[in-house]
């Protein structure tokens, strides 16, 4: 018997999800990393991209099967359109994972002493982000989504702190300026994923209201 | 009597190489704006940006109309599905030059005195690498779109130069740190041009061939 539209969507959904999830465990170990000074422990960061990469090709070809044999109109169309749209963002914060874990590496090689300041506090913030905008959309839950656009101005609020943070530790310490220039482009760094989280649940607001509230439309 | 698939099809390909337009403007705009230090060009990067947003909507409007009553599979069906991922692309393209026009405004408003390094050069570089990603798409021509992926390495040259030299700044001057370190910034956002130019290289080459080459696949 022919699969119906719903049991196909749940199949990509799951994938989506645990994308999802290897994104959010990329991100925990890519600041562990810096913090605990660890290199051994950045390398499953790259493992984790690797299962997102995979993800991401297997997730677009779904949906383009979907597309092609089902036809899928209003809701459900909707429904795939977010998911394409989410398909990359995810993708997305597993790159910017990467670059974490390439700058650590290079800021624990240099051997320069340091003080995180807010980055651990950020993370916890984005992580949140990253976490409760996959849960809205398997949840399709329209105010968990919309908190985390409320969660923006918080995760502003810490990239803010630590910029002028290492922005002083340069001026004491002019020397080791790459390890508190690479501690900004972390910072940056968690922020794009923060972004990337709202792009999300933007898209389960879309997915399930039909509103499109980008660029505060 | 009732337009064709291929006739919505030039529509919604020239709404892409419009907001294409708009975002090589923008970025024109705000790397002149460093260079002459001139706060009021930078207006238009905004307006550029505003018509960029409009049309990311529109366009993810028609492709929904077209999957929902046209249902295209095989060519189509990728050529809609790689308008979808190139929208979201060139509107983060008009975000990064938002960023890069805001840092110009704080590094014009500090009046610190600076040398931009290889940051002209290197947005002529990406420049090119969106003119060409979007020609590769309107030509549907593969071997273009494999002449943006070529120029990549060419982008992270200059990168690693300015971040080399901006770090020299810091270290001779270190009172004058957040411009150098802005200027470092402007070299990231100009390099995540690229990568999105890179994205739609990407897609060109899936839509016209069904070749998924992301992540070397």
């Amino acid at each position: 018997m022919e699969r119906t539209i719903d049991s196909k969507l749940v199949d990509v959904k799951q994938d989506i999800l645990s994308m999802g999830n290897h994104a959010e465990v990329a991100l925990k170990i890519a600041i562990e990393g810096l913090l605990k000074q660890d290199v051994q422990g950045l390398k499953s960061v790259h493992e984790n991209e690797i299962s997102i990469n995979d993800l991401q090709v297997k997730i677009d070809e779904s949906c383009m099967m979907i597309l092609a044999k089902e036809g899928p109109v209003a809701k459900d169309l909707r429904m795939i359109l977010s998911i394409i749209k989410m398909n990359t963002d995810i993708e997305r914060m597993g790159d910017q994972c990467v670059n974490i874990a390439y700058l650590t590496k290079d800021i624990i090689q240099r051997g320069h002493s340091f003080n995180a300041g807010d980055i651990e506090k950020m993370s916890t913030v984005v992580r949140q982000m990253v976490k409760l905008s996959l849960e809205s959309f398997v949840n399709l839950n329209n105010s968990l989504a919309e908190s985390v656009l409320k969660m923006d101005d918080e995760v502003d609020h810490f990239k803010n702190s630590i910029i002028a943070h290492q922005i002083q530790n340069i001026k004491k310490n002019a020397a080791n300026a790459e390890t508190f220039l690479d501690l900004v482009l972390i910072a940056r760094n968690l922020e794009r994923i923060g972004d990337h989280a709202t792009n999300i649940a933007e898209d389960v607001i879309f997915a399930t209201s039909g509103k499109d509230i980008r660029h505060g439309s």
